[in-house]
Parts: structure tokens; C-alpha cells; sequence
């Protein structure tokens, strides 16, 4: 009988890796499982082996104690895998089948799958529209950082790599379609980016980093990227781009001696609700500062998307209003000159395929924009505790030893 | 030698008719004129005979004393005229034709001009991107609400009328193509009202009446329009919307009891800045109830726009934020649920065109829409203050008698 | 055991009402069925006791011998219906929800279908992208002009009715959103109506009168609709349309009469391949007719859609050229106008939505556009006499008595 | 007093430099000038001295007797200039200033201009919309393979670049922006190009260079150029392009060779109406044969974009109804895969200030994809003539030496 091994939250700043059961074609009762989802029938998954699943910046937040996620809660919402065993209803998707997994969960029979909004599907978590593998607050569907993840609605879901031996070849790069590089695509995309375009990214993360490599994908003329990590922002120019580092102080100036004007065409909030102030502030956290600074640097008529994460409600909040989840924004300012804001989840379905596309015919080399490292599933809790001091580095897990 | 009489603000509550140049080629020294604007030709200019021009919301800010506006700064930007006089380099407007204006003043010839992002142009306003006629801060370019009025640039701004009769006998239409019409529609389209739709349309002045009647010209299959003022609500009712009091609370569960759920698919916020709480806290000033209810409101996926107009200072300001133009906005609330916002000016050449046809077939019925009601030039004391007071009428001046 | 009646084609001119199999949750042998869909299961299937089912115009040109369609097909491929039985891998779909069919056959599982393109869907139909019930080289699924039918991928291909009784009450507006009231509205759409335009459909057969009510819809300011027939003309005067006869001659003079200029904004061929000439030419048939007009009375600039159908084969065709489906187009006109074309069935999901909420609230009468009128299933031979003979007639069939 | 050298068309065949006189403010008679434009005044433009201008493979057309146009009509619409001497309404472009000249000619004031839609100008033509410098039928204005030309309604049409010396010193990439590199972008984009796609450019002439290099800079994952002429297939793999031979036959075979599948997402017909035949037809003019290959080789849903130029009228065409611009296409199969069709000018203002970003910020080697190679004013001769012989070469006239 197979085992499965997984990373689960334990404590505020501690992960461990556990021993959960292997799945079956059922959403059994666990650590942050919905009510309404335990014994859930899942005849339309499939059982993956995991090739590879990414730790993420959003699990910091749950693992940093930002959320009320529960102790044991099985994490890892980036996943690729190969199927082993299909459900009864699965028609497309075979055995031995590679392939990536959208971490947005959906059905792709409500209203807002068949719009293209899967991230914000109707029908797979009961709280809300939309959800997630090993998430808090997202069903209860059983994270991906483990040997063997359970994914329903397989045929709608995932993404089929066209070839097995080109896809483990390609593995470090491909394993980031399953989220971080839609969303820093998604990012770029919401925020207008087009052939010619300048660019800032606030946030030299993995979501920032992807969402600059993707603005070079949609031929933007210059991307500059600002963070308060060095480290970070020597990686973001390994690729070519532009950096600030706001521990100098606003961006306005700095943008101005790379571009001789102080603002840009499209911003990218690729920070989230844990914002830390620029310059003398940079030690704080200032959860607007991040957006109101976007306003500020975005010119007149330009387009600002927020693919970092906003919260409704932050138990570690700076103030009572951050902990409902409010900001005070200068919106104002951002009316004044005419800007339009996109938030929410990436909807991966959207963008997976030409992502992979582009991926499999080497138009861009995502894995080395963000400095992935592959490790074991055994030294996911140094990845993570890395991470999160803010080191450089995407940590890729690899549990089956698919990476050599 | 003809004169000029026109409207001008004087003081908090305050305007009245006085007298003033008649328009020359060329934009001289007054109240609010930006030094840099001083002395500008303006050989692409014509000068309009006023036919009609209306008292707008956005004049009540100024009016109000809520900006820094000038004494005796002449107000009005929603004019309709006939042309008297050509500059030396306008080539295809002709002396004689009856012209729309749009409020936003734009040069036709700059970067966001070509792009049609003509509600912030670069080569009109010496402060910032956009412009306007008689409003504090837009380089000072004098109001239209006057017996005649410069427009520069007027191959480009002027939307032609195909025949001076039918002009003139649907005046009361047409004269909503200058700003008000074209907001309310600009209003909608941008929270993606197309046919089907549910919207909910915050306040139920002449601009949320303006973005109701257009989200019924987009097919919407239901329009809800809120407010805390009877006699608008029942103007809304008259022409087919649902409506919500909101002296009852936060609107949701009156919409759940006309959709059979609580959320719309679009939403529009079409109250600004001076916003007011609802239920309880419907007497005391809150800048941010209305946008935090819209996205309450807004179904996960949706639109959210926002036509109202948001500052970025208010000296009277209900607290030190308001006064800069901060909010504290549900962000995180906003971000669960997927929502993108549009904010800005309406860039009216975009629509004025194809409203304008819509006005001409008989598609539209703008002016019983918002209750337009013509009034003369010296009356438009009278029609300030009872627009303040809540009365729901679009007043329309009407300077030198086109309308009988 | 229930039996099942159903109207099939048997030579051409001839349609019969025969007895059927009722069906199973598996695609068997039969007329026409593709032999790699033979023994198909469907567990995602749902069985649809009819509550109606059009005669559509693309029947006819099987019915008038103009393809290959086999002896005893069984037609129809407009369905609405109520749930009798679910296969086994339903979940969202219910017995006794009323649920209207589009016409396109999809997976919901494919490439195409993720990218709302459902009328290309890659996975039903063996001989090429996309399907449709009871219909010549599509793949063999079982028309629907029947008392029960069998409807694949259920949850993904249903649009449910939220009330029953409100369903059936609108019914014969609701029978609409299977085909022709979202193809009519995809070739307005798609030729770029929108508020204010002026629009040029030719042909004013079911199609023409939805694409006609579609532009009115969209908001456009002048709707013409021309066709040789005046019956046909006379339907389309009924709800507010502009008429031009083509047997008096090209259209371009009286769009002029009708607009003060000979063009439109837009132009929609709701006519297709069996398309007759325009003045003394209209007793022949001249298939490139109507792209050749469209592309003289469309401005340039202009969209031009083609909802009507054109064919990759065609027996029965004029020429050598028009028997494989080649036309002689003036390319070099439209190419000069900067024209564009947008040809191919419509993707019903992308549509019926919003317009089932556009009639369930009363913004549009489709019925009464297109003259529904319910018959029997056994009148359906007269109703496809009478509708080629060019009654303008919408011919509901109610083979369960749902209507009263 | 200075004078003016000029390219002129003598006869089918021969082209001379000439001497012209040297432009002034109005527009003159002169060869192919239309008589309503005769005397047309033009404040709104300047003068340029001319920095470098291209030949095109549109001026081929008239060059090789195809069309109507006159004896001495003065060649070139591919400008880039200095401006030398500013008309009294120019208000923002200044003396000194390097600018490139769109193609089309526009004059930013009539509604197509206003909807961005610049090739189809309704004011500059009488002919018809639409315009371009030194072109049979397109109103008279003078072409510019000169030492000095007249741009009218210069704010509106000229793209300055930001800083002289830059300009000089990236100037045989950025003389492609007045029209080769923004067509050839047109091109790809209008056929749906993005990030991932495969696509197939019919023509490997400088436009289908220009598309391929515009496909790759819009993220294309494959870019598959064909062509009769081994010379031009090589230019096009020295940037990365696959490429097809279509002497071997119809591409359907290369193209599976080269995807693994026999279709792509969009395809690009880069040849226009003097289009010859595949395989043994090589060396016949077959005018449908692009587009019927095109839509072979598109995959259902496709979008297909036309670049390549149809004409109404054609002297020289193979048969009648070449002639009058009719070709034979197979639109049935066009409609089976719901393939959409672009036509027309490229409105070149939409897209070169984001083209000329890119090739400030080296983004594109434009000059190196379509081998630009600089040659003198007296040198234009030979240019045609090795152009017209399949030499694939981009040569870009340096009429006034200031490329060393």
C-alpha cells in the first residue's frame, strides 16, 4: 500500500513534513475542510504522482501566522504531476499523462468557468467563489506539497504537456505554469503592457520577478523593478531589467534618470497586504504604501493591476482597519489621472497553454528569471524559512525524484 | 459691440451673472487662469453662440466651496453652441453650424489625444493631464455658461449636428451630448453593462440617471438606482429602473428582494467625493460608503466604475485622509472578489458620436431621463440652489432663447 | 417503454415524422452517425423530454437535397427541453430543470471549448471541428425535432431556466436561445453594432429578423433589412426596421433615401451560399450576390459578418467553383475599404446567457420578431413546405403539448 | 534658391531621378493630383528634408505597369525627415526635429481619424478614404524619394523621436517605421498573434520579414515564413523563422513537419493580388492562391490578416475578373472553420510610437530582419530593379547624406 508524505503547517513559522493518506476519489473531512465538501465524491479527478510543486509566496502568509489557517494544514497549491489514476468520469486525461495543474480549482460547468473566470469558480468552494489546493479558507481540497495530490475536474483543469521526455527536460521551467508565472503574466497583461511599454513592478519576489519577465514576453521597451532586498533586485537585472531600490526612498526620481520622465505606462503591485514603507520607513509595515506609490509613478491613463495578495481580514494587521482589510488609498490621486486597477486571482486556464508554448520553444527562460532550485520534500521547511529571510531563490520540491 | 453676460462663482453658495469680455482668438488673464495658459493663441479655435448649457454636479463642489476655486471664475463646461466666428486655421467647422462640446478639452495632437484619451490630454492643462471649461484647476480656460464661449482646437473637439432644425427641435437631448450623457454611458460601458446585465447604479443625480439610461441603451436587463433622496428615486422609477432608499440601510437585501440574489453583475458609482452614509449615518458625510458598498455589492468577476468624481484635495475634507483625497477602501474585500474599478473623467469623444445618433433615431430618451428643464441665464442662481437642494432637475440655461 | 416520434428527411422535398429508439446514455449506429462516434458512451449525458424544437433555415438546405444528408436522418438542432434522466456523471444538471440546448455540440474539455469557441469544439465530432444535432457530417448526433433527445456534457452544454413556470410562460421567446437568437445577435456583434450605428442585414428570414432585433438591442440607430420577399420585408417593418426591396435593384440608393448616405456603419449576410441575385437577376441564383453587395454598401472601415452559411460542398451548386464551396468575391473593394470579416457558426454560449435574461426581463420580443408559431410534430412536413415556399414564419414544434 | 530631386515612374519598367520643384505650402497640380486637391492649402504641414526614405514593394506595383498611375508621378510614402521649415499653424512640432511620416496621410479632425482609424481618412482623398504619399488614386500628394517633401496636418501625423543624435544613430531600423515594420505588426496582430501562437507568413518580402520579426516580438512560440524564392527564405531563417519552400508544393506537409500538426493558430497573406501559384504552378500568377493556401493552413477559429494588397482595379490581372479585383475564393471552407479576415491599409498611428520604443530599447532589429542596406537618391534605379528581380533587400534611399 502507497504512503504519502507531505508539507503541513504546524505553528506560526513552522512547516513539518508529515504522513497523510494517499487520496482516493473523495474529499475526505481534514485540517480546513469545509463542511459542506467533506464526502464530497471526486469521480471526474485524478491521483498525481507529484513531479514537482513550488513553495509560494502566499503560503508565507499562512506559515508566518497572517491567517487563521489550522494546524496540519497540507500546503502547495503549484503542482505538476504525472496522472497514475483516472476517475470514472474522465474522458481526455490518461495515465502516464504529464501535466500541470492551474492552482485556481474549478469545475468548468458554473457560470464563471464558462466565462473564463476560473478564478472565481462557483461550484468548489463553499465559502466563496474560487479556491485553491492547501489554502486556507479555499474548501479544503488537499495541498500538492505531498507525494501524491488528488485533482478534480481533471479533464477541464490540466494542461497536458505534449511530450513526456520534452517535459522532464523543460521541468523547471514548466512546473512554474501552474502559478506564479500566469499570475506575473497576468499582472502584465491586466496592467496593459504591450510592445513598446515601460513597466514598473513593485516587488522583486517570484511574482514580481515573473510578472517582469512576462512584461519582456509582451515586448515592453523597459521593465523596472523595485524592492528593498538587494538580493532580490540583482536577480531582477540578471535578465535585463532596471532596479530601484526603495530603501532610497520613493521611485519617482529613480525612475526618472532610467527613463528622463517620472513615471511609467503600466504598474504591477506584485507586493500584497504585508507592504513594508520605502526609504526611512522600510522597516515598517504600511500596507498602502505599495498602491498609493503606483498611483503616484503610473502616468495619467495608464493601467495598474495587483496581482499581489489583499486579504479581508488579517488577524496580524497593523491597525484595525488593516485587519478587516482596509487601506487608506489615495484614490483621488489615481481618479485624477485616470487609472484603471485590476485585482483578484489569476484565472491560469487563461494563459497556461501559450505560456507553455512559449516555454517549450524558448522564447523565455522563466525558471532562471527566478532562480529556481530544486530540493527535496524533506528540506521543505529550510526552503521555506530561506524564503521567507529573503533569499532569491524559488524553491521547487521535488518528492518522486523526477528531477535527477 | 457685443457683449457677454455669464455665470460666476463668488463665494461659498454663492454665483451670479456678470459681465465679462467676449471671447477673442486667444486666452487672456482672469480668474484661474494658469500663468502658463496666459496669452495663448488660439487661431484653431472658433467662438460659439451659446444655444444651451447646463448647471452640472460637478459645478456644486466649486459652488459649495469645496475647492479652491476663484471669485468670479466663470463657470458652465456643458455647452452646446452655434459657430459665429472661425479661427484663421479651423478647415472644416463652418460659421453657422450647431456644435456639441465636450467638457474635456483636448488638443488633438499629443500622445493620449491620438490614443483617444481625451479626458487627459498633455497640451492644454499646464497643472496636469485634462482640462475643462470654468472649473478650478484645469487652466482656466472661461466657462460656457455665458451668452457666448472660445473653443479651441475645433476641428478636433466639435462634434458636427447633421441639420440645424432637427438640432435645434431635439436641443433638450442633445444638449446632454457635452458631458453628462456621455458620463453616465461612459459610467456603464466601463463596468461592462452589455445585454443581460443586473447593474446597481449609486445616486440617483443627473449623472446616475445618465448611467441608467445607458445601461438600458447596452441591454441591461436590469437597472437598480439608490439614493437617499425620494423625489430622484422616483425620477429613476419613471423611466423603468428599480430603486433603492438607502435612509433603510446597506443596500443588499433590497436587491436580493428584486433579483433573487444580492449581488449585481455591474456596478457604478456615480455619487463622488461628498459621499454620504446610508441608513442610520444617512446625514453625516463618508467618503468611502459608497465604493465600499459597491463591492459589496458586486457579484465576484464583476465591474466597478466610477464617474463620480474623487479629488486630490478637498479642504473640507471630513477628516486630515479625505482632505488629500485618501479613502479607506475594503481593498482586500475588492481583491476576493476579482473586481477591476475604472475612475477618471469620461473621454467624451469616444461616445458623444454614436449617443448622438441614438438621440436622432429616437433610441433615447435622455432628456425626460433626468428631468432637463430649460431656464434662462439669469435664473441660474435660482437653478444652483435648488439642485442643491436636492431638487431632481437637470437645468438647462438657455442664454440667448434658441429654445422658445 | 416510452417510444419516441420523430421528424426525419427521406428524400429531397420530403421530411417524415417516423418512430425512433428512444434514447440511451450511448451514441449508436444510424443515419449518418460518423462511424468513430459509433458505441460512444455518454454518463455526462442528460435525456430531454422536448418541450420545443424550431425548423431552422439550415434545415431547408438539406431538406432541399443541396448536401449529402442521408435518408432517415433525423432533424432538428434547436432544443429546449425538461430533464427526464441524468447519466451518471451529472452533477449541477437536475430532472426537471427546463433547459435550453445550444445548437453547437461541445466537450467542454478541449482547447477550443477553454477558449469559449464551442462552435469548433475538437472532441464531438470525428470529420472536423465542431458539431450540431440531426445534421449532415456532424458527427451523428440524434436531432432533436423529436419527443426525446439525447444532449451530451450536460453540465457544461445546459443553460438552465431559474423558474419553471416563468419558463414556460416565456416559451416562446426562450425557444429562441438554442440557435437563432444568439446567431443572429453573434452576426450583429460581430459586424461591430453597437450605440448609435447605422446596420445593413441582408435577408429577412429568421436569421435576418434575430440579427435585425439583435442590432436594435446593441442600441443601433438604424436597423434596414433587405430580402426579395415582401412578406418577408413587411415581418421586418413590424418591430421598427428600415425595408429595402432588392428586387427593385442594389441597395445602395435606398440606404441613401433612407440615411442621406449610401453606407452603413455595419453589414450582416444572413443569406449564405443559396444567396439569388438583387433587380432583374433575383429569379437566379448568383451565390457571391450578397458578400459582393455587403462589401459595396458597407463603409469603409466597416465590419461585415456572415452568420448565414456557407458550404465546403455543395451538389446542387450553380458552377464547378460553387460545388466546392468557392466564390467569386471582390476582395480587392473590401480590401480598399479596409473591411473586415468575421464568418462561422456562432458559439451559443458565449450569448445565451445575457439573452435569456434579456427576455426573461422583457427587453426584447424576440418571438414576435421572427412570427413563432407553434405546430405539432406531425404538421412538421407543412411547416417546412410552408417555410421554403418563403412564409415568414418561425415554425415552433411542440411534440410534448408543453404549450398550450 | 533650393531645389528638389526626385524618384519618378516614366513607364512599366523605368524609373528616373528627376528635378521637382521644391515644396511650399500649398498643393499643386502635377501629375496624379486630383483635381478637387488642386490648390489645397496646407498650413498645418512642413517641411522636411529628407533623412532617409524606402522603397516598398507596393511601388512596385505601379512600377511594373500594373495600375493606372501617370507619367512622372513622384514615388516614395516611406519618409523620415528633419523638419525643416514649420506652417503657421504647426503648434508642437518644431525646426530641427527628426520625425517619421506614417504612410497614410491624415488629418486628424474627420471621424475616422478621431476613431484611430488613419488609413481610411475621409478628408485627404477625394477619391476615397484613405491616402498615402506618391500613390496612384490616393489624391496627388507628392511622394517623398526626394530631398525635401510636404507633410500636411503635421502635429497630428508625426512621431518625433525623443532625441536627435539617438535618432541618427538607429536610423536604418527606425526609417521602417513609417510603414514596413507597423504593416508588417498589423499584420500579426490583427491575425490574433500572441504569446505562444504558431504562425504561418505567406511571402517572405519585407512585409512578411516585418511580420515574421513583428509575430516574434509578440511572443510567437513559432513563426513559419514561405515563399518561391530561396534568397528570401534564407533572410527570413537568419532571424530564427522556420521557413517552407512553396516551389515543393502546397505547405500543409512542411508545416506538420515543423509543429507536429498540419495547422497554425494565425496566418499572415504578405503577397497581395500578384500572388503565383504553389508547387508547379510556381511560375504563374494565381491571384487566390495565398488566401485559399491561408485558409487551408489556419486552424479553426484562426484569425487570418491580409497585409498584402488587393486593388480594385488591375489592368494587367490574369482574367476578367482579376480585372475588377474579384478572385475566387473558398469561403465555404473559410466559414466550416469560423476563420475572421483583416483587411486593408495598416493605420500606422496606432502603432509606431510602441514599435519605436522597441527599437530605441533594442527590443527589435527591425533593419537587420528585412536586410535594410542604405543606397544613394541616384542609386534608385538599380534599388527597383534588383528589388523587382527577388533580391531580398530593403534599400532605404539617403537622399541628403546623412547616412555616412
Amino acid at each position: 500500500m502507497t504512503g504519502n508524505r507531505a508539507v503541513a503547517y504546524k505553528s506560526p513559522g513552522v512547516v513539518e513534513v508529515i504522513d497523510i493518506d494517499y487520496p482516493t476519489f473523495e474529499l475526505k473531512d481534514g485540517p480546513g475542510v469545509n463542511p459542506a465538501n467533506v464526502g464530497r465524491k471526486v469521480p471526474h479527478g485524478v491521483i498525481l504522482k507529484t513531479v514537482t510543486t513550488n513553495i509560494c509566496g502566499s503560503d508565507q502568509h499562512m506559515v508566518r501566522g497572517r491567517t487563521t489557517a489550522p494546524m496540519d494544514l497540507v500546503l502547495g497549491h503549484e503542482i505538476t504531476g504525472e496522472v497514475v489514476e483516472c476517475g470514472p468520469d474522465v474522458e481526455f486525461i490518461k495515465v502516464g499523462d504529464i501535466v500541470s495543474v492551474p492552482f485556481n480549482i474549478s469545475c468548468g460547468r458554473c457560470r464563471n468557468c464558462k466565462e473564463r473566470k476560473t478564478g472565481i469558480c462557483l461550484n468548489v468552494n463553499p465559502d466563496r467563489p474560487g479556491s485553491a489546493y492547501g489554502y486556507v479558507d479555499m474548501g479544503g481540497w488537499v495541498g500538492g506539497q505531498a507525494e501524491y495530490v488528488l485533482v478534480p475536474y481533471a479533464d477541464w483543469n490540466l494542461l497536458k504537456f505534449p511530450d513526456r521526455d520534452q517535459a522532464l527536460e523543460k521541468i523547471m521551467d514548466l512546473t512554474m505554469l501552474s502559478d506564479i508565472f500566469p499570475t506575473g503574466f497576468h499582472g502584465a497583461y491586466s496592467a496593459g503592457v504591450g510592445v513598446g511599454s515601460t513597466v514598473y513592478v513593485a516587488g522583486a519576489g517570484p511574482v514580481g520577478l515573473a510578472a517582469a519577465a512576462s512584461a519582456q514576453l509582451l515586448g515592453a521597451a523597459v521593465v523596472i523593478v523595485a524592492d528593498l532586498n538587494e538580493e532580490r533586485l540583482a536577480q531582477a537585472r540578471s535578465f535585463g531589467c532596471e532596479t530601484i531600490d526603495l530603501r532610497k526612498g520613493e521611485p519617482q526620481d529613480q525612475i526618472e534618470q532610467i527613463l528622463g520622465e517620472p513615471t511609467v505606462d503600466c504598474g504591477v503591485d506584485a507586493v500584497g497586504f504585508e507592504a513594508r514603507g520605502h526609504g526611512k520607513d522600510a522597516g515598517t509595515e504600511r500596507p498602502a504604501t505599495v498602491l498609493n506609490s503606483l498611483m503616484t509613478v503610473t502616468a495619467a491613463g495608464g493601467g495598474l493591476s495587483i496581482p499581489g495578495l489583499y486579504v479581508t481580514g488579517d488577524p496580524g494587521g497593523v491597525d484595525e482597519a488593516a485587519k478587516v482589510g482596509s487601506l487608506s488609498i489615495r484614490l483621488g490621486l489615481g481618479w485624477a489621472k485616470s487609472l484603471s486597477f485590476t485585482t483578484g486571482q489569476c484565472p491560469v486556464m487563461k494563459y497556461n497553454r501559450g505560456l507553455m508554448m512559449a516555454i517549450l520553444h524558448d522564447k523565455v527562460q522563466i525558471a532562471k528569471a527566478v532562480n529556481a532550485q530544486a530540493i527535496s520534500l524533506d528540506d521543505a521547511p529550510r526552503g521555506y524559512a530561506e524564503f521567507d529571510a529573503g533569499k532569491s531563490v524559488k524553491y521547487v520540491l521535488n518528492p518522486n525524484q523526477y528531477i535527477k
